[in-house]
Parts: structure tokens; sequence; C-alpha cells
């Protein structure tokens, strides 16, 4: 999409290397710990023919980084890069959205938590104000919530869920 | 993509809303004041044909409400509803991701700007934290950045650029 990436608008740059959906759904996979192409497979449900060319892109891009699991393996570990942690606010913030209008009246599947507290996660996007906290990755659990289906609990089973 | 609304997940039920790229281009030019099918067009240089259809897309999720411009009119408002007002901060999340690692090193195209005091915008997710105040679209005005090209220059022109 070099159209999108040409275009004088830092939100079209940024859709021309996360906008196909399945990225970001990669990104938040990698978030909550997956590393392995086995992995991102079953946890969402993906055709492998996709995972490998969405995978293949956001190594391009940077926001992956791929390493072999051990000297002259032939398999990878996929993780975030710091471009790729950045990601974060975004992923927040379509999980808040997906939230508050896509629930189906039955609560949030997951809630994040601050990792030292338990408390809920003040979830801010890095902010221009010096004064607002800038959340990282290092500070966020993640526990069930209200909509968690059995598959949900189980993933999670073993995280405190939200007072 | 009914798997992805299927899930046990916000975000791929976001997505699964809004996760084609031109979606939220067009929710980011409904923000930035178009209304009009030319408007959005023009702006974006966005086939008609895939226009119409995201446009369609749109108002069938609720994100956009769609009404005649005068009683009878064939032509139409297309205007963000409330569910719609609140993927802002996705999309100024997504603004300063880009800002921040696609800029090019020209600095960014435009700059948010707190619209009573003309200040940067403290870009903020909605939060858990009552502490921290969540920014409505009505407090939003664009300035030009000092990645600015002339398309944006007079787009924007009588936006106070940032101190």
């Amino acid at each position: 999409m070099n159209h999108l990436a040409a275009m004088n608008c830092s939100i079209a740059r940024a859709l021309a290397e996360v906008g196909e959906r399945w990225s970001l759904l990669i990104v938040r996979e990698a978030i909550m710990g997956s590393t392995r192409f086995e992995e991102f497979q079953g946890r969402l449900n993906i055709a492998r023919n996709i995972l490998s060319a969405r995978l293949a892109s956001l190594v391009g891009a940077g926001i992956l980084s791929r390493t072999p699991t051990r000297p002259a393996a032939r398999t990878y570990d996929y993780r975030l890069t710091r471009k790729g942690e950045d990601l974060f606010p975004v992923v927040v913030a379509l999980l808040q959205w997906g939230d508050r209008w896509l629930d189906e009246g039955a609560g949030p599947p997951v809630v994040l938590l601050e990792a030292s507290t338990g408390g809920p996660l003040k979830a801010v996007v890095t902010s221009y104000d010096q004064d607002v906290r800038s959340i990282a990755l290092s500070d966020l659990g993640i526990a069930p919530g209200r909509g968690a289906d059995a598959r949900t609990l189980k993933r999670l089973k073993g995280s405190s869920p939200p007072q």
C-alpha cells in the first residue's frame, strides 16, 4: 500500500504497516507472550500461508524480530522490537473500544492489570504531557474479565481476577 | 470477518469492524470535518467503489450515521456517531506511533492541540483511572507540524502552529 505510505499523514503511514487486520492480532499475541509460529497459528486460528506472509511483513517493517530458536535451527522466535512494543497503546485503545461497544452485554473477555499492584491498568497513550505516566509493556498483567469464555479462562488460569 | 467477530477478544471484535485500513482513514477524515462522499473521495484519493463499500460498512456498524443533506435529497452527510467518536483514542494512538516511527526525519505532518488552550494535546486513552482526564473530540485542534507538506499546509491554513 505505497499510496498510504506516501500520504502526508502519520495515521496513513501507520496503517500502511499495520492496517491489515491480522497484523495487530499478531502483535496482540506477541504481547500475550507467543513467540513461535505454531503458537500464533493455534491461538489465532489463522491460515498458515496468511500467517507466514504477515509475519514476514511485520519482520520487514521492523515490528517483529526473527531469530533461530537455537543456533542453526530452522524454527524461529518472533519477538516485538522496540517499534513493535510501541504499538501497545494502539492495541489497548482497540481493546477498550471493543470492550465498550462490542461486548454483547457479557462484559470484557480480559482485563488489563498493572503488574506491580494488581490494580486496573491506567491505560494511557504516550502523552505530550510529562505529568501523565506512560505505561510500558512490562507493567502489564492480564486477567479474565466478566465476559471470558472457557478458552480464555483456561488460557489465563492462574491470573488473578480483578477486584 | 465473522471469525474475528466471534473471537472472545475485544481487539479481534474491534478489528472485525474497523480492521480494513481504509476504515480508520475514513474515520480520520470524519474527525477532520469531512461529511460528503466527494470530500472523503478527494481527500483520501480512494476509488469510488471502495469508498462506497467502506461507508456502507461503517454505517452498518453504527460508526457513521447517514442522513440526506436536505429532505428528499439524494446526497448524504456522513457523521460520526457516539460509537464512531469513541474511536478517537485509536486514531490518536496510530498517529503518535506513526509520528514516532514513520516520520522519515521530517517531523510530524500535523500536531494535535487542545482547542481551549492551543497547547499540545494531552492525548490519553480513556482510562481506568479517574484522575486522568479523557480527551473528547470537541477538545481537539489541529495544526501543521514540522513535517507538513504543501497540501497539508494549505488544508490547515489559518490553524495556529504549535509553540
